[in-house]
């Protein structure tokens, strides 16, 4: 079983690394962007869980490890092994 | 228009930050979990643009910016403003 963790600063936090690459990517000519944000994926393999283990697991993961719940969020869906999706999403804010 | 481009390391490529999150979670005792892999996402704002633009530029931009093709592989998918997908994925190896 194979989970997605998707982690970015919340709204209201500054982002001087997606910053960055917004400037960069306006040099090169790209002027239509106007706003690039960055974050982190985790992509976990796990052993088989149930449904409820899951959703209780990995929100406790995200909070203690993955994130900082104070500047940032995330947000999480199983994915199969040939990485489609099984249509499961949570976002926490 | 949203988009968002996933960027990790392909799968032949060692992670060792992936390596170090996966030992910290054994250690506060998730055994469950068997591998970790580590990525970056890129959420991108952009001016509205043609699904055939979309399907030219942003592929270009991963290849040229945010990934560095030799040893990661993207993916992208185009969100709305309510972070629901359209069903749009591109996976390159």
């Amino acid at each position: 079983m194979k989970v997605r963790i998707l982690v970015s600063y919340k709204d209201s936090v500054l982002d001087p690394q997606g910053q960055t690459v917004k400037n960069a990517l306006h040099t090169l000519g790209y002027n239509f962007i106007e706003d690039v944000r960055q974050g982190k994926i985790f992509e976990l393999d796990l052993k088989e869980l149930s449904p409820e283990e899951v959703e209780k697991v990995i929100p406790e993961i995200s909070d203690k490890v993955l994130a900082n719940p104070i500047i940032e969020k995330f947000s999480w869906q199983i994915i199969d092994k040939s990485q489609t999706r099984e249509g499961r999403e949570k976002i926490s804010t």
